[in-house]
C-alpha cells in the first residue's frame, strides 16, 4: 500500500496508539476527581499540555484542547463573535478557508455578522493589501489559513500578522491544521491570537485537537458545563487521546528536522515526473508551498475513475479535500485559484507523510500515467 | 483496589480498548474519503451507528455521534434554541440538571432566552404539575435528567413525555448519561425528543458520545464545516472511539441483564450496613433511585478529608459530582432538596459499575465507618 492521503487523514504511529491503551487502561481517573486517581489524570493532562505547548513555543496556558480541528475552529470564531459582538460584527476570512471555518461565519450570518472573502490568486494566496483594504471599524476578527489543505498554499501570515499590530483590536485566528509540524511558525512573533491544531493530521488520534489562545484573548465557550479547560470548553477531558496527541506532535516534530528535505525531495520527483505527463497541469505553486501537497489536474480524466483504478495498484490519494468528495463538487479553492471548471473537475491531491519515500513516488507516478493512458483509450473506444 | 467512583468515570473495558487500536491501526482511513480505506472506515461508522441505535431502541439516522455528554448536552440544547428562537425563548429545566445543562442554558439569557428551574422535592424529583405550570406560550424546550448524577434520583420522564404529548412544539430533551445502561427507558414511547448520551460512564472511551435526536427534529450545528454527521455535527469522525463506544454499550447492557439485581444487592448491603452509623444520613431516595449511586452525609466530618483516608485503603469514592468536586461546593443537587447546609458540605457519593461486588460493599462500610471514628476522636482531641 501507498498511502499518499495524509492531508485527508494520517495513519496514527504506533507508539501514540501504545500511549493511548497505557492511559486509557492504567489511568483512567477522571482529572476532575479529588482522589489520587483523578490526580493521576491531571497530571498527565497537565504534562501533555506543557509538551504542546513547548513543541507550538507558546506558553501552556494558551493550550486549550478540544476534539479536533473542526471544534477548534468553530470556537476560535464564535467565541470571538460572542464576546466582541457588541464592538463590532465584520468578519474576514480567505475564499479558500476549510468548511469549518467557512461554515462557522456563515452560520453568524444569522446573528448579523457580515463577511468579507478575500480573493486569492492564481496561485491560491491572498494579499495583506487586500486584508487591510477590508478592514472596517466594526471588523473583529481576520481568519487565514496558514497551509490550505487542497493546494498546499503557504499564505502570509507574516505579513498579516504584521500588519494587524496596527489594529489592536481585531483578532487573528490562524487554521493551522494542515501546516502544523511540516511548515513552521512563530505563533507569538507573528501576533496570531488563535490557531487551531488538529492531531489526526499529523499521525495522533481522531476527535483529538487543540485552539492555541494567547494569553490575554477571551472566548465565549462553544460547550459550557464543568468548566474545564478554564470554562472555555468544558467536558470531561480525553485524556488518553491528548497524551497520544503531545506524542504525536512531539514524535512529527522530531522527524521534521531531518524529514522535511526529504519530503520535499519526493515532492519534487513527483512534480518532475508529472510535468512531463500530456494534459496534466500542476496546480500547487512552486513558491509559497507546503512540501506535503500536490495538487494537479488531468484534461478530460474524471478523478473519481482515476483515483479507483489506482486503487487497484494500492495507491491511495484523493480528488480534492475528504469532505468535499463525498459531494463530488470541483474544488472551492482551484476555482477562487481562477482554475477553468474542467481542470477543477478533474484535480487529484497528493498529500505526503515523513514516511514516503522517493521510490513510491516514482511508482506512484507511473502508475498515474499508466492509468490516465488506459483511462483515454477506453474513452476514446467509447467515441467510435 | 476497590473503585467506587463510576458516575465521575469509569474504568473502559478491555474489549472496548482492544476495538479502538484495531480500528485505529488497520481502519484509520477518513469516512469522507472516496477510496476504500475510507470506505472500510464509513462502513464502520454505520455499523457502530446500527448498533447503538439497535442497543437504544431508536432508527440509526436518529444517533449522531459527539465528543461527549457536554457536548450532546449544548448541542441539544443551543442547537434547539438557534432553530426556534423566532418561535419562542422560554426554556424550563429542573434545578437538579448537570452543569452542561444548566450553563448551556444560562449563556443563552445573553440571547434574550428566559429560564424556568423546577424546584425539586426532598427525593430531588421534579413533579409533573410544576413542569405544566411552568409551560408559557413561547416555551420551545423541557430539559429533565432521567438519573440525577449526585443522588441517583430518578426523574419521572414518562409522566413528563405524556404531558408534552400534548404540547407538540415543545422538545423534550432528557440527559440520559448517568441512566443509559442501568435504568431503562423506551425513548420513542415517552416521547422524548433529545437524548444524550456519553461513553466513559458506561466503560467505553472519554471523549465520545451521542446524541439521539428523533426524526423530524431539527437542530443548528455547533459545529459547522464539512457536514459530517447529516450536517447537524461537522469534524472529521473519531471511528475507532465510536466503534469502541458501541462495544462499551453492547457489553454495558449485556451484563445489566443479570448485573442490574446483584448492583441493587450491592446497593442496598451498602445502604443497610452505613444506616447503623451514628450521625450518618442517607440522602439518595429509597424509591426512584438508580441501581448505581448512594449519596450520604455523615455529621461534623469534612469530605475530603475521609475521602483521602479511605484512599488510603485503596477505596475511591467521591465527595460530590467530579466537575463540582474541584471547586469545593457543596452540592446543588442536595441544597435543591433541602438538605442542610452543613450534611451537604459533607457529602459523599458512591457509585457502582456491574463489577463491584457485595464483599467490597461490606468492606467500604467497615473503612468508613472505622475512619469516621478516627477522624472524630482527632477531632475530639483537638477541641481538648
Ligand atoms: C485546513 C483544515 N482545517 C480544519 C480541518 C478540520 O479538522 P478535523 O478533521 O480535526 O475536524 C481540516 C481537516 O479536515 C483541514 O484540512
Ligand atoms: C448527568 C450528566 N450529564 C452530563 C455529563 C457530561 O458528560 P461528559 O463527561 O461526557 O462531558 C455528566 C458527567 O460528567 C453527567 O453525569
Amino acid at each position: 500500500m501507498i498511502y499518499f492521503d495524509n492531508s485527508a487523514t494520517t495513519r496514527p504511529y504506533k507508539e501514540v496508539i501504545d500511549s493511548f491503551v497505557k492511559v486509557s487502561s492504567e489511568y483512567f481517573g477522571n482529572p476532575s476527581s479529588l482522589h489520587g486517581l483523578g490526580v493521576q489524570a491531571e497530571k498527565l493532562l497537565t504534562q501533555a499540555r506543557a509538551q504542546m505547548a513547548n513543541l507550538l513555543a507558546v506558553k501552556p496556558t494558551e493550550i486549550y484542547f478540544t476534539s479536533g480541528g473542526t471544534e477548534s475552529n468553530n470556537l476560535a470564531i464564535k467565541g470571538t463573535a460572542l464576546v466582541h459582538k457588541n464592538k463590532g460584527r465584520h468578519l474576514i476570512l480567505s475564499s479558500v478557508e476549510h468548511p469549518s471555518v467557512r461554515g462557522a461565519m456563515e452560520q453568524l450570518k444569522s446573528a448579523d455578522f457580515e463577511i468579507t472573502y478575500l480573493t486569492v490568486d492564481s496561485y491560491g494566496r491572498v494579499s495583506v493589501e487586500d486584508v487591510k483594504a477590508s478592514i472596517r471599524k466594526d471588523t473583529i476578527l481576520v481568519s487565514v489559513m496558514h497551509v490550505n489543505n487542497e493546494v498546499g498554499t503557504i499564505q502570509p501570515i507574516k505579513e498579516i500578522g504584521k500588519l494587524l499590530k496596527q489594529y489592536p483590536t481585531i483578532l487573528f485566528h490562524v487554521d493551522g491544521v494542515q501546516a502544523i509540524g511540516k511548515v513552521p511558525l512563530n505563533l507569538v512573533k507573528n501576533n496570531v491570537d488563535l490557531c487551531s491544531v488538529s492531531a489526526h493530521k499529523f499521525h495522533g488520534l481522531k476527535g483529538t485537537g487543540a485552539l492555541f489562545i494567547k494569553e490575554g484573548v477571551r472566548l465565549d465557550p462553544l460547550l459550557s458545563g464543568g468548566n474545564q479547560e478554564w470554562q472555555v470548553r468544558s467536558g470531561t477531558e480525553n485524556v488518553a487521546g491528548t497524551v497520544a496527541m503531545a506524542k504525536a506532535l512531539r514524535m512529527t516534530m522530531g522527524k521534521s528536522e531531518s524529514g522535511l528535505k526529504k519530503m520535499e525531495r519526493v515532492k519534487s520527483v513527483l512534480r518532475t515526473e508529472l510535468e512531463k505527463m500530456d494534459g496534466l497541469t500542476i496546480n500547487t505553486p512552486l513558491e509559497h508551498s507546503a512540501p506535503h501537497i500536490l495538487n494537479f489536474s488531468i484534461k478530460g480524466i474524471k478523478s473519481e475513475v482515476l483515483i479507483h483504478a489506482l486503487e487497484q495498484k494500492g495507491i491511495f490519494l484523493s480528488t480534492t479535500s475528504a469532505c468535499s468528495s463525498k459531494k463530488q463538487l470541483p474544488s472551492q479553492t482551484l476555482l477562487a485559484m481562477g482554475v477553468p471548471d474542467e481542470l477543477a473537475d478533474s484535480a487529484f491531491r497528493i498529500s505526503l507523510s515523513y514516511d514516503n519515500t522517493e521510490e513510491e513516488a516514482r511508482t506512484v507516478a507511473g502508475a498515474i500515467e499508466d492509468a490516465a493512458r488506459q483511462l483515454r483509450k477506453v474513452m476514446k473506444l467509447d467515441e467510435l
